[in-house]
């Protein structure tokens, strides 16, 4: 029944003070004499530093507990309480968050839901995009799936700035997938899932979700970040979303990026979105070209675990790396391939087929 | 008909090949020969780099231009075009976003229609923050408020980090602090805006600002960064919420505080909050302690009253320096103030009333 927030101050900042200041100005803060009266309620709600450690870089790393009544077993209310006021000082990064079990929103399906949806207990699942981002039509959303589907794909999204747009609106790019979808359910038994992305102004998210799932969409995608933890909450408390929703990680380098500022990567795309109801979680592997550290991306991994969440590696993801794949993640892990699969010079399918070969090798 | 956006990039960075990688990466990507049959399409939706220049301090300045048609007309869409996987990239600083006119949500009142509600066109509006932040009881808040009511003050609002807690839930808050506020009303004429803050876990925070509005509630506060911008555009675009929201900064620094990468504090608290719904935003002002620009500041004040949205600087505005405040703001401006009302040494309502002093000698 506690929750632990650790801070990380440069050597030039005085981290006992800091630590000091957030315990005190980001709960109850200060009271005079005429608030006597409430002062034993006052206690309850104060944060309180518990240790102050120096890493090898020189580094402070304040641990301060925070009182679970002052927070409404939510996202959006920790991080106020942890980071609100405070984030405009400056001074610190987040770098872990530790909350109790039973704090926020589970998973509805998670890696056991998932495979359960699949039928594959053994193996990484392999996942794709629907690549030219921006431009294809709904139809064309139809034949690439055909391709991939057939050729044994467990699961293909959307690209996340495909949103519900005039030259493939959403609805339209569901109904051409669910049928070929479909089709490759009645001819080879196998479901695939495919993560339609979710979007529209304020209230319309909640209802264009549920309107996707009434119309058939096996999975959902959602850009957390941008649209609010809130609306991730929304979408896996409402009993009509009954898909699994993949979490994407767009946005996390605004608050993420900077070293001595914002919250870390495994913080955010981590415990934050493993406590919202995400599912599966997108996040940049350290193959590819952005700039991601392998104990960050670890922490990740394992973070979503714990919670039964899918980690789902993406960037540099390719059919020759499998083997060094496997020996990193073992199987418990989503491989999701963009150009990996889209751009193989065979096309798609061969694509697909150059993965499964080495999989299952 | 347009939307462009200024990245800025370290003197180290090329800062051409950037904008190029963002231009085409963060819209349409590139195609091959498979895809020919869709290349005007495809033309339709790429970015295109408009200008690069270079600042003072061998800063680049990459300015882009994306079409509006790969967007759906809100933040959140907005922000994963123009920075979501490009954010992780950890290379430049968004430094500005400029919006047609009729791009996003436009405030229900602003600053027109919160001095309408008020009945104040003259002078800068003064607001006060209940503190200490937790801990208080409903009635506490009652009593506080009919100090500072009864002094003459404009506007008041919850801190931000109590939410629906068990001390003081928001509905008694509301009950309590409205019956004062009523009778405030019946004496004096004035009417006082108590900005209530909204919380709850994924849905319940539209039901919660609904039943807020039912129950009386002139004005709402919301935490809008940890929350999400949809859940600002919710309530901005609902008929039933027709009271003015104020948006809280809580959070900002997690994605504006670092130099070289996330985005301004201005394009965060200016033009996303003034295309967002927002009627009033909260900011830090350069007074208090928080490193604050004053440049920066001056930006956002710019920005909001552009789109008739009320400018909010807080921090270190005390009733020592209106002479100051209103050389520098204005009139067109709320000042809030914290502990400069609630900490006066002679009590609140003294607090109140030594703005007044100031404001109208």
């Amino acid at each position: 029944m506690t929750i632990e927030v650790d801070y990380r101050f440069p050597p030039n900042i005085n981290a006992e003070k800091q630590a000091k200041t957030i315990a005190v100005g980001q709960t109850a803060g200060t009271w005079n004499a005429n608030f006597s009266h409430r002062e034993t309620q006052f206690k309850q709600h104060l944060g309180q530093v518990i240790s102050i450690e120096t890493d090898s870089q020189g580094y402070n790393i304040a641990r301060i507990h925070f009182p679970e009544l002052n927070v409404e077993n939510d996202i959006p209310s920790l991080l106020t309480m942890i980071f609100g006021k405070y984030s405009m000082a400056g001074m610190g990064k987040v770098i872990g968050v530790h909350l109790p079990q039973h704090y926020g929103t589970r998973p509805k399906f998670g890696i056991t839901g998932i495979r359960q949806l699949l039928g594959v207990y053994d193996r990484p699942l392999i996942m794709a995009i629907f690549k030219p981002a921006l431009g294809l039509s709904a139809a064309d959303h139809g034949v690439i799936l055909e391709q991939v589907a057939n050729a044994g794909l467990d699961l293909i999204k959307d690209d996340e700035i495909l949103g519900n747009l005039a030259v493939a609106p959403t609805l339209k790019r569901l109904e051409c997938c669910r049928k070929v979808l479909e089709t490759v359910k009645e001819n080879t038994g196998k479901t695939v899932l495919y993560a339609t992305n979710v979007t529209g102004k304020g209230y319309q998210v909640l209802e264009t979700a549920k309107l996707l799932v009434k119309e058939g969409a096996n999975a959902l995608l959602l850009n957390v970040l941008t649209y609010g933890f809130s609306v991730l909450e929304m979408l896996a408390n409402d009993p009509e979303i009954n898909v699994p929703i993949f979490a994407h990680p767009a946005f996390a380098g605004a608050m993420c990026a900077a070293s001595e500022t914002g919250l870390s990567y495994s913080v955010v795309l981590g415990t934050l979105m493993a406590y919202s109801g995400a599912d599966a979680v997108l996040y940049p592997a350290h193959y590819g070209s952005l700039p991601f550290e392998v104990t960050e991306e670890n922490k990740i991994k394992e973070i979503l675990r714990s919670r039964n969440v899918f980690p789902v590696p993406s960037a540099g993801i390719r059919p020759e790396i499998v083997p060094q794949l496997l020996a990193d993640y073992g199987t418990e892990v989503v491989l999701n391939s963009g150009t990996g699969i889209m751009d193989h010079p065979d096309g798609p399918a061969s694509g697909v087929k150059a993965f499964f070969d080495r999989l299952l090798a």
